[in-house]
């Protein structure tokens, strides 16, 4: 694989420092649901991460509808999760202020 | 129900001009999946996408990853399709030129 896997104690000292992220089941990913004031302001979040997305060349899974956007994360060039899943997390939280 | 349901011979009318929709299992909801050549081609049609749902004041359900996009289209407020849907149906349609 391209890209290093987080062992298990990474991904849980990752996890504990990012609130609001749940570990998917299968433990490859993690993933977040936000809910805003309306589509307005859930797709200008969903803009911002995009830029996000774009500017570190890593891409979420993500669903929306009307003012509830969820978020998956995993790296696929390490068959689960890697540091990238956990910069980007990080990214998203930080627009939430 | 405050907008009115489409008939089975309206649905099917407008799923026989509405090329690469296709009715739900459910028969409740019609959706189309897209492709691009990367996430920012994909997210750039989200855009246009959600400037026409704000607008129609109709909104999809969607989801993405990276050049691929899913939407679904149903009335809530008709409990399965309307003519709303047929509507963004088309304004969608009419982005891919």
């Amino acid at each position: 694989m391209a890209v290093p896997q987080l062992t298990e104690t990474e991904r849980d000292e990752a996890l504990a420092d990012l609130s609001g992220w749940s570990l998917r089941e299968d433990g490859l990913a993690i993933e977040r649901r936000f809910k805003f004031r309306d589509f307005s302001e859930a797709f200008g979040f969903m803009t911002r991460v995009a830029l996000i997305a774009e500017s570190q060349n890593h891409h979420p899974e993500w669903s929306n509808v009307y003012n509830r956007v969820e978020i998956t994360l995993t790296t696929h060039d390490a068959g689960g999760l890697s540091q990238r899943d956990v910069k980007a997390a990080q990214a998203i939280d930080a627009l939430l202020g």
